[in-house]
């Protein structure tokens, strides 16, 4: 391997790996497994989850869909508010594929049903305690009034509820985590049975809880989407181990100040995003490993990224490592924040095979 | 203005007034001016300084260079510590136009020195108390060291001492952004006394201080980048007025939560970045304008993106603005660090002439 400048590393085997044992996981339950493929936004990535034969997916934009959709993806929920703007590019899509859009209150609805060409599946965003969008659960008669409102359009399927328990991310301990998955199941059930003359399929989503729960019962469909590369977020929400985390940054080392236990790499806010942890009292932009042909070791004790400028990384190494690397090594880092990170990094990309 | 997704708005004249009081300001002092193009990394934002008879730039990376000099730039300054494993790059730059690079060690000298092809003119980076990469002020032997090991050489020729003060932007006020550059000139310009025989070229950069600052006696080149755009960051740290921010983000309303006085938009961490300040105990990703043909208003009273998504804005809007605002409208949100934004909006972006 020889990067010369930073390069997304993506273990391929343990990427797939991590896909197999969510697929079993859905398997075992019997649940549809649509993940989301916002993490990677990459077709070849993509083609990895066919192996497993899921053909459903999640995206989160309507520029998304369309990218995988001209790649074949033909069964694709846009899980995000819909947004009414983009109702040509909806359209479009909803020539072609099976759409399944989200909707937030009547004002949506009343306009898909006017302005859209074709069918489409519509999913009603529910908000079970994250607080970011969506009716809230126990709005009973404001759903009951979309409910109801759907049913009677001709151009929009009413399919079912949908949540993500963003609030997993931020939870002390896997305990906790288990019991906002527990909250939400129980609130999305009581929606199932609510309307049940409707059949409404029940779609969850977040990565920290489709990996730790097992419980899933009554529950139809699955989303979750940062499992397939995990990152250091999950790593200490006890999502995953270290060693299922599934990509680096591979980044040339290029100032050394031993005597601040510091050191400069050329990869910054523009490659890693500004995503940070708080752990311990100290920001942490990444963890570091050392790169080996097929992967990379376990990460660095003590060693962290401790800040980011735009194209510089300020890393704290501790002595016993500090003098094994020199200016023009290169080293890898753990993100953060995967999805963002691969998002920045599109087009840089290093499959380890 | 019919913006459907996020896109990055350029207010021209304004974008070109901060360049013309820059430019103004280096005139005045006999300032070479040498702005920093990893703000925009924009072809058609680089021309716009040429108007002002600009033809040195500053980058952040040999790709950046290879960006400009391809468009014509001729006098490239890369202001990061020498990436020694794209020497190749580097050799192909250095065979067409004027390179400046910065060395922050011996290895530096040594490799280039076997290695290059052509001249390239060395900046020895200084650490005037930023802390983040190059020698510190005071190491006087390893700096005479080193300009001693450069002037013996045949392909490099010493420039000068560059430094960036960027601890500025961890200023509580405006005198402390000018005592930091006060002290940085002071110490920069010890050395160009110390080692007066070399003629060295003395270069600052920050936009804070470039901004704030007259003292500039015995300084030879001025670096700053951000002043093009401005943003929040320098706005709070008193750089500039909200009216001479020259960019924001034009995001679809997506869903609206008028009993939490919050917002969805169309606009997240892969569009904004996760930069964010912390105001009077809230983290600010953003504030909020409303757009007009010819650009935005004055920011709302205390309204602001308070978290982001990979996709997702949420916005906290007061309850006099939350009713004004309906699913389908589309605001703007000044950045909180533009180059961020701008490099993630990259080919999304509208020009307001």
């Amino acid at each position: 391997m020889n990067f010369i400048k930073p390069t997304f590393l993506i273990n391929v085997p343990q990427c797939k790996r991590n896909i197999e044992k969510m697929a079993v996981k859905a398997h075992k339950y019997n649940l549809k497994f649509r993940p989301h493929f916002k993490t990677h936004q990459s077709a070849e990535v993509g083609q990895w989850f066919q192996d497993f034969n899921i053909t459903k997916i999640t995206v989160s934009s309507v520029e998304m869909a369309r990218y995988f959709a001209d790649r074949g993806w033909s069964d694709i929920t846009i899980a995000f508010p819909v947004n009414l703007l983009e109702i040509n590019e909806i359209n479009q899509l909803a020539q072609s594929i099976r759409l399944n859009l989200l909707v937030t209150g009547a004002t949506d609805v009343l306009f898909l049903e006017k302005n859209l060409h074709s069918k489409v599946n519509i999913f009603i965003k529910i908000d079970t305690g994250y607080h970011r969008s969506g009716i809230e659960w126990d709005q009973y008669h404001t759903l009951e009034y979309l409910v109801k409102k759907l049913s009677e359009m001709e151009k929009l399927h009413f399919s079912g509820f949908l949540t993500h328990a963003g609030h997993t991310y931020h939870a002390k301990s896997k305990d906790e985590i288990l019991q906002i998955h527990d909250d939400t199941v129980g609130k999305m059930i009581l929606l199932k049975e609510q309307f049940k003359q409707y059949k409404p399929i029940i779609s969850i989503g977040d990565t920290p809880s489709c990996s730790l729960s097992e419980n899933f019962d009554l529950i139809d469909e699955i989303r979750p989407g940062n499992f397939v590369y995990y990152d250091l977020t999950q790593y200490y929400l006890g999502s995953c181990m270290e060693a299922e985390i599934g990509v680096a940054l591979a980044c040339p080392v290029v100032d050394i100040q031993p005597h601040r236990n510091e050191l400069v790499i050329y990869g910054g806010g523009v490659h890693l995003s500004k995503e940070f942890l708080s752990i311990n009292g100290h920001r942490i932009y990444g963890r570091v490993v050392k790169l080996f042909d097929s992967g990379w070791t376990k990460s660095f004790d003590n060693c962290f990224v401790k800040n980011l400028s735009q194209e510089h990384g300020i890393l704290h190494i501790e002595s016993e490592y500090i003098s094994q690397i020199k200016t023009g090594d290169v080293i890898g880092i753990l993100p953060v924040h995967s999805c963002l990170t691969a998002n920045l990094m599109k087009g840089n990309e290093y499959y380890i095979e």
